[in-house]
């Protein structure tokens, strides 16, 4: 199985999905032609203009972008070499994908070894569950479950700031909150520019950030890219 | 119905639920005595320590709290003069609600008159559906759908601010998108500090601070405590 799950599409001084071109363009090398693109996370953009946006990365990369709102999905992922997956909403994300039957299309493929991007939403989906989102749950997917590609929890665009002079939860307290509710599992906070690559079993930290690790009854501990991450892949 | 729905809990400078003290108690006067407590939302809180900690203010205004996780919930409710949502996580809230079964027990009661008061999450449970909740989806409840007291959604710790080199969506953008998927209702963003009291059919604003309204297809605006908020309550 090969996976490139990004914390974030944007990264302060660079543009869309350009901090990562190079650990895109080294994860899918020159065997791959035709990316099919999920565009599901997206709400308030057009799924044509959000393809156009992607594409525009892609293409300069030496890839073809195929959205799969644009025919049948089950025939655009059939026909293509890997998979992209958007951010976005992560609710509106997971209900379309179920909305079209695509999970255990998507699973399938993956699992035979199809290669698959995904940022933000897009990492998220690749979890066991939705369930360390940031996101607003807008709209209801069929369930939290998700692709469950991987045996941990990402926490995208994982943040130690605050807003100044609010007294919601912080982001550490969230995820404490969910451990203490799912006690089994462990949770990434991936900082923005972080991305992980899975080949195999081989998981590695790409990204000068550390990953923050949390479990439950566990201190929260730091990792960085020159950590041994294989203990996050184990299925008990 | 009388309903006092509180942004949060605490505010900067205040103690728990302190700013909120006087309007508590001018909500509940003299007649109410008893108050049952819906802790559900506490994940990382015992619920013995938060009703004590929610206990504390209440017995000062001259109330006793009496939480419903100490016995049957009905039978503590059915005893009570008025009920009290406390903050914590939405998700868990709602879900805990629904096992419990008590959805329509406490509805029948609140529109019967029966005060309720409830803050940050407990302020989300008295909306149509959770569905502008700030909080992680840690579990799963059996549907979004809340309470549906008023006709529209309130966003608790409604925020202008930005944590700085962060990237992942503002929380205007992310009501935005609700929006797209939730055409025909309004979305108060209710500031922190900030309260609406409804008696009858007349809804109040009380706090100095504005408060941000959101429709689908109309440009956000801002109201204040002086404002005509009628409009919110009309059910097509």
């Amino acid at each position: 199985m090969r996976l490139l799950l990004l914390s974030n599409s944007t990264t302060q001084g660079y543009g869309y999905l350009e901090h990562a071109l190079n650990d895109i363009k080294s994860f899918f090398g020159n065997s791959t032609k035709k990316i099919a693109f999920v565009p599901y996370a997206g709400v308030t953009v057009k799924w044509d203009d959000y393809e156009s946006k992607v594409a525009s990365v892609f293409t300069k990369l030496g890839y073809e972008i195929a959205s799969i709102h644009r025919g049948d999905p089950e025939k655009i992922i059939d026909s293509a070499d890997a998979i992209a997956v958007g951010g976005g909403n992560t609710f509106n994300l997971l209900k379309t994908v179920y909305d079209n039957g695509l999970n255990d299309l998507i699973y399938d493929k993956v699992i035979a070894g199809m290669p698959y991007i995904g940022w933000s939403a897009g990492s998220n989906l690749a979890c066991p569950t939705i369930r360390t989102t940031n996101d607003m749950p807008i709209v209801e997917p069929l369930s939290f479950n998700a692709l469950n590609l991987v045996p941990f929890q990402i926490n995208p665009h994982y943040l130690d700031a605050h807003p100044e002079g609010h007294h919601g939860e912080t982001r550490e307290q969230r995820i404490l909150e969910f451990l203490e509710l799912n006690k089994d599992i462990f949770v990434c906070g991936l900082r923005e520019g972080s991305i992980f690559e899975l080949n195999g079993t081989d998981l590695k930290l790409l990204g000068d950030k550390n990953v923050r690790i949390f479990k439950f009854n566990t201190e929260p501990f730091e990792l960085n890219n020159k950590s041994d991450f294989s203990f996050l892949m184990n299925r008990d």
